[in-house]
């Protein structure tokens, strides 16, 4: 279009963030709550015990559930590679460290999202789950940086850059990879390793975030470069 | 309409934020970046430095410039309400603590986003510049929690929950209330005292960000209850 | 003394720190390495293996074991009854997250002290080890402020005080009680439910942190106020 | 002698931090509160308004003096080094950022140890005033990493390692350093380019802190690495 949006005009007064090196030692792999929670089954539950039309519930879950299901796909290509390779591995989970609210954070207090210590919907996703000697952060907040000790460990190891998937894009992933771009890490976003509460939703995050906060990859881009 | 969206189906899993009190002493305005640097003179000229045509350069400042004016007479009511009821002042400023680039936040150095020290273009806009005694926190990154020690300050003061209003809604202010509301603050945007790159960012970070990170008002709203 | 130290002179600059009130829901019990570790059986073996003489060994561990048993009585007193008196309760524990000594801070690493994750030194001393629903946080540092989300997570429950206790008092109960006083805790050291490398030590740092950085007790004056 | 103490125990679990490289670029000197209210006429000045004895005070701050003029003298002898060698240079200054008493340090508001923003007291020692370009972070607590964004500074520059300097050894610079350690930084501690209270304290700082939280050298020593 010959039309010129303000996007143009800003990148006037800052350049897009240039690309930066993935290797393994300086890059880990963040997976951000890839557990049960995000699976259609509790959603479904849930909504039905809030009274909310089966079908209409079952059709929009559907619709979500292709989105999680490839980016599932997505994340564990990645792992697998990741792995392969020796990149270090870090799996971010939100979950209680205890049995007490208190001691859960609290903004996610206010909105009732606390998912106590065992609970099933708590359980990594079979197929990215953790393996031994993985780094696991059980958080109760939003943003991975703020709500556990995750920058403090990825310091000791000397990493430089993460590698972003899971969910969701407009929540968790958004509040962690945009704390970390601020505090130093470069942040590479897997566009389809990760999904949004909605389509557009995730677009959005995508579009507000890239060049400016992080770069963004598809998971076979990615896969090119591990 | 009929059809249910995803939005609707993850309100099952967590419910939106609750309202809370604003109260002078336990509550602080944020005005963030509220500087020349968001005027249009300064964008247009950098844009024509960079080749921009500059008709469509004019144009497309145009509309930015409304929306701009619209939050900054905005901000300033909101802003002197609040110094009238006693509320704390904080000013966040993109702008380098010395004239080493190396003192910078490597995030904005990437992106050649660095104001020097007493740049033109850092000064405070003259609507809503500091009073004498205000808090004036110079930052190098895009938030304000992560780049500066103001998390600590509002501890030091009891502050609990923070009113922000500034530039832009999906750069510096996303990541200022995402970061707060993860460490405990109750943040309430002033919807019509910010605005984005594009009013479709700033849009979009309304939507996907209220009742989930923060709770939103326009500025009338909040007249009301300062 | 008709002498004046220059600590008396100093009291003209800065007056001591007040006390505070000790109430449970506001005030933290932290227990601070309480393992294994501390006590004189690993370490007579490890100082067997680097090959010091058995019997000199064994007489610097009777004196110390004697410091060692009166602070972990004294301790357990103060736990017993902060768990009646409804006081939450914080364990701090050496240990690593994972096997990675990468995953490790720095510090410890340099200084080959890494307590692998399931050692048996790093088991907690029976006589206060946590109950079910009790805070746990492992460290690899000094500081337990420093290494883990306990800030976070000691916010998140509105915990003003901190009662401190445990080992050792020159090395991470020292780091843990400053770096809590700096961030805004009113801390509590529990003279005598803890000790030092050296009895030397231990009363250096009471004596320099007292009045300074934290209010001290012994274990029978807070008994009286739990 | 043929004891042994629990220090040479001790020293079998964790052996001493080992030495590490100065290098400008990776290592910045931290002068710590070199102001005028170090200096012994404010101090006699605030002695007598409380009604202390005057010769008992000169007589106490004559011997506080000389230890002071001795870590001035050496702290700038290091500092011109430095910044011959292109060292970065960072002053940590005592001082509030506002005249609002509500935003210091909760812990020095509880010890009246507030240093008004231009308060005569506050002002840097000659000797060792900042030059231009070099970092300032006025904090308003003992330790400049937790009152300050100085760790966020440092990270930014890829500093590595912190040479330490200045007042007092068992306040401030105690609480800088050991903070300092536990993030991650190698820490040297210039032991007659600093001193204490007491230098009773002084001494049991070096002794407790000296291969466990940090290296220690003498200002000849260092000179000879810079």
């Amino acid at each position: 279009m010959g039309k010129l949006s303000m996007d143009d005009v800003f990148k006037a007064l800052a350049k897009p963030l240039p690309d930066f090196e993935i290797k393994p030692g300086k890059t880990a792999l963040l997976l951000i709550d890839m557990q049960n929670l995000v699976s259609s089954k509790p959603l479904l539950q849930e909504a039905l015990n809030e009274g909310l039309p089966e079908r209409e519930v079952r059709e929009a879950l559907r619709e979500y559930d292709q989105r999680v299901s490839k980016a599932v796909k997505n994340a564990r290509r990645i792992l697998q590679a990741c792995r392969k390779k020796g990149y270090d591995i870090v799996h971010i989970k939100l979950g209680a460290q205890t049995s007490n609210p208190r001691h859960t954070a609290k903004i996610n207090r206010k909105a009732d999202l606390i998912v106590p210590m065992d609970a099933e919907k708590g359980r990594f996703l079979d197929e990215v789950k953790p393996a031994k000697g993985e780094l696991i952060f059980p958080k109760t907040d939003g943003g991975a940086f703020t709500g556990t000790n995750l920058d403090f460990v990825l310091r000791n190891m000397d990493i430089e850059s993460i590698i972003v998937a899971g969910f969701l894009t407009d929540q968790c992933v958004l509040a962690t990879a945009i704390c970390g771009a601020d505090i130093g890490y470069d942040v590479l976003l897997v566009e389809d390793a990760c999904t949004g509460t909605t389509k557009e939703n995730h677009d959005s995050v995508v579009k507000l975030a890239k060049d400016v906060f992080l770069k963004t990859k598809s998971t076979s881009e990615l896969m090119r470069i591990i």
